[in-house]
């Protein structure tokens, strides 16, 4: 079977070894002569997993210590709605710097707790106007200091903008969705009070979250709400406060062991720069044919978006590519054109493949 | 490999063919040359799973129209908080009837909501004076037909109490956890309001809720919450708000497929039946080392618990068991003795079994 060269943009690719890897023992794991998804979350077999994968969460990204890592469920979209409601007390309010569509859901579902609770999610700073073409600088931003958090995204997959250099926003605790490029790149953990990931784009498959969180931070959040909804519930059951995804944190460990493997995050990050840098220049070395709508200092290492002159050339550019083997590579519906997702289990030599069928591509209808 | 018998409680034991054919297409799922894992959640490819197992959802408990089902993420637990926050409104009540564990953290998650939106969730009928082993009667519940909801569970896995025939608490909407016995046998879903479940018993592997839902109970929902807390836009998206725990869905959708190869509820009920006949009749045999603290009438198909006279005789028994490949016995820390889950995917054969080892057991111990 020839496996198929995936951009999507989440769920995407995963590792081969990490895949292999759960077939070999799929029904049979550790010699236990059932599946590891038969298990018990609270029997031996099963917690050596679970407390190996959340070992490798803390060693991969070098967590400190004073952090808490905990493996949620519902997605980065579920974080939009617990992070208020457990931070964002009566008569308080948040920051929002809104970069991208995923920013501004997030915004948008603080402002509906805020609503029901009585506090504030304020946008400090929005490059929306511009279509979302660049991130916003710390410089530009309203931010209060007072503010319960500041909430950003280091990277928006729908329009393929990234922060190169993570920054701090102001003086209040920094919070991050890094759903698509944590694990990606070198990272100061040190520098947010809480950092959370959907695992579907460089972690594992859909239906687990990461979250790493300043233990301070997390005992600072509302106590009163039911329990599966406070962090510090999880913090203190070790992410089995109820039954955990225990297949989907089985694979997350055999992916962060497979990064582990390759070299960790220096090696990676050198990878991930190299396949963007690639890509990136195959569309500038042909601007009659792609344009990159993002200025250069917020470009995606992850995600990267491009257009094509008319909408006709982009439908006939797909096409040619799912012939090639390339599939994944529509952008999404609210920006149209071309969208590359380049995450750690996207293989260098696809990158190359398609970068060649890009050059080819150009050639053709020049 | 000699497969184990397992009588885990939960993630419990899966029917080998839906794991069989989840391995033989685990690299290269329908011709795609990519798991199933990878591929994007808004994708044909997975849609396709996506609505056949909703489907079969529908089609196996006969869903009346009228009613939406849903997949969600976090467990029946996390159901325990969004149920009193959409439908708990300021000022209202919910009825608990509480069997067991499992209802009472529902009610003390909803009571925790209760707190904070300035509403009330009451237990109008409670079995835990007398340790929980019966179920509660509704004409002994202190109902108030103004209530909200009436929330109860069919089934409580820890204590292994079950309602034989499900009752309806008086006039009010009736909300059920169904989490431990779903699919385990024929179902007036038309009785219910809501009926909810997490997959790691009957279904599937964790991490996948279905929510089973009259239309008009979930348009009376609170509007103004984060929308990933509100059934009604999970509804509206057909379960694709955000992204779905797709692997889950996966092997929901091969657990039904093989649920329905088999005949159904009509067919699985019967055979459930004499699972638990076969259990109960070899520990009623044997009064001087086995004992059942449920009243008969409320005995779990699901769940059968005993004691034996000792916990040296416990622990000797767990061994033995273990030995000779029956594992998950051990019952729940909470009232210790054996536990004995017989889930669909518990094959005749290891009940079998497991009651020859009880006889011997006893033989030997008599």
């Amino acid at each position: 079977m020839a496996r198929t060269m995936n951009f999507n943009p989440g769920p995407g690719a995963l590792p081969l070894p990490a895949l292999e890897r759960a077939r070999a023992e799929f029904l049979d794991f550790a010699g236990t002569g059932m599946s590891v998804m038969e298990h018990s979350h609270r029997n031996k077999v099963y917690e050596a997993v679970h407390d190996e994968a959340l070992g490798l969460v803390r060693e991969l990204l070098g967590v400190p210590a004073g952090y808490d890592v905990v493996f949620l469920q519902g997605g980065a979209s579920m974080q939009f709605a617990l992070l208020p409601m457990s931070f964002l007390p009566p008569g308080g309010s948040a920051d929002h710097i809104v970069l991208g569509a995923w920013t501004e859901k997030a915004h948008a579902e603080a402002a509906a707790w805020a609503g029901v609770a009585g506090a504030l999610a304020r946008i400090a700073a929005s490059t929306r106007e511009g279509g979302y073409t660049r991130v916003p600088r710390p410089d530009e931003a309203s931010l209060d200091d007072a503010a319960a958090y500041v909430h950003y995204a280091s990277n928006e997959t729908i329009h393929g903008v990234q922060y190169r250099e993570l920054p701090t926003f102001g003086r209040a605790a920094q919070v991050c969705d890094m759903s698509s490029d944590i694990f990606s790149r070198k990272l100061d953990v040190s520098a947010f009070s809480l950092i959370y990931a959907g695992a579907q784009k460089n972690i594992g498959p859909s239906g687990v979250t990461v979250v790493i969180a300043r233990h301070d931070f997390v005992e600072k959040g509302r106590r009163d709400l039911p329990k599966i909804l406070q962090y510090r519930a999880h913090v203190g059951a070790n992410s089995l406060l109820n039954t955990a995804p225990t297949f989907g944190i089985y694979i997350v460990r055999n992916v962060l062991d497979w990064l582990k493997g390759l070299g960790g995050l220096d090696a990676i990050e050198r990878q991930n720069d190299a396949k963007a840098a690639a890509l990136y220049a195959v569309i500038d070395a042909h601007p009659a044919l792609y344009r990159c709508p993002v200025e250069p200092g917020s470009r995606s290492r992850m995600n990267a978006v491009f257009r094509l002159p008319s909408e006709g050339l982009e439908k006939a550019f797909l096409a040619e590519a799912t012939r090639n083997g390339m599939v994944g590579l529509k952008g999404h519906r609210v920006i149209g054109g071309i969208r590359v997702s380049l995450y750690n289990a996207v293989e260098p030599a696809w990158v190359e493949a398609l970068a060649s069928f890009m050059k080819d591509f150009a050639r053709r209808s020049g």
